[in-house]
């Protein structure tokens, strides 16, 4: 079975679209699929960009956000436009690397993004990480002690060095079979790339 | 019958891919269509950027060679990485412009693009454009001094203020019934927006 790393960033609007999609797109292609949380900030900051480079000119703002509008209207997902932005994913993208084997992670997942462009939530409070662990009937307190730890941070800072490493530059990115697809209008052909190379 | 303004720049690989695509794309949805040359570096200068974005970090510019090889052997489209990026497409983009409503001007773009990014030709050089206007059955000599002359130099510098106001910040961009499509994944969209909308 061939797999996909899906690289994604909390604060990164497109990755939600990605997110809410991909299981379902490679369970459906038999490809297996692997949940890479990083933060992209950290990458722009070494390529010597600020964190948003989409708000850096009003033109470019306001097109993602009536992209973002239109997008999830045509898959008929929610959206509400955040009234922060990036929101910071620096906790919730802890937990989802250290617990990136755990059966619940792609639903904390989703329901991370969902709070962040569905419900207007600050995903960087932990009392709403808290809430969402607690509705998958995890233990919050035991997560997020232990995705505060130093080895979970150490785990998150070396993701995040492996993404560039890979030559990852934007979310959300995936990597198929060693190819590399950046964006989530790309899912499709990164999911089509890995089908056609299945061993 | 709506119309998609359809805004390409010579120097831009992805907006080959458009120009290759867009006129029977639009033909076959009923959909009028505008070719509609403009400098993406102005509008790059003015926002702050410098003339090619893409090439910025090494990861970046691989990826983007990567994928147009990629989309165009999707579609069995020739390409050949340019030895020279970004050519310097001035005087194509005033041809293009001055000569807008010109039968010719379509098979003429793409002409362009296929001796850019197919035949690694300069098409700064006026050598190679007068050819390409010479199998089109046209005057070369004539056409490149009306394209030369202050009229059509003034055209083209209103139609990039044009695209600014427009908010159009990238290439190629497609304003499909005033709704804005960035990027040459995004033609099938812009089509079907104006479809949908279609008096």
């Amino acid at each position: 079975m061939q797999t996909i790393d899906f690289w994604f960033d909390f604060a990164s609007p497109y990755s939600y679209l990605a997110a809410m999609r991909v299981e379902k797109l490679a369970t459906e292609a038999g490809v297996s699929l692997r949940w890479r949380a990083f933060l992209l900030g950290a990458i722009f900051k070494s390529h010597g960009l600020d964190n948003t480079p989409m708000l850096k000119h009003p033109h470019k703002a306001n097109y993602m956000w009536r992209d973002m509008q239109r997008l999830c209207a045509d898959i008929e997902l929610v959206w509400q436009q955040p009234s922060e932005f990036p929101r910071n994913g620096l906790i919730a993208a802890r937990i989802a690397c250290w617990y990136e084997q755990a059966s619940w992670l792609p639903e904390f997942v989703r329901q991370v993004y969902c709070a962040n462009f569905q419900q207007d939530k600050d995903i960087a409070d932990t009392t709403v990480l808290a809430h969402l662990l607690i509705g998958l009937g995890l233990d919050p307190q035991q997560i997020l002690t232990n995705a505060q730890s130093q080895d979970a941070k150490d785990k998150l800072r070396q993701s995040t060095e492996e993404a560039m490493q890979s030559g990852v530059f934007g979310a959300p990115f995936f990597i198929a079979a060693e190819e590399p697809f950046w964006g989530q209008d790309r899912l499709e052909h990164a999911v089509a790339w890995c089908q056609a190379r299945r061993r």
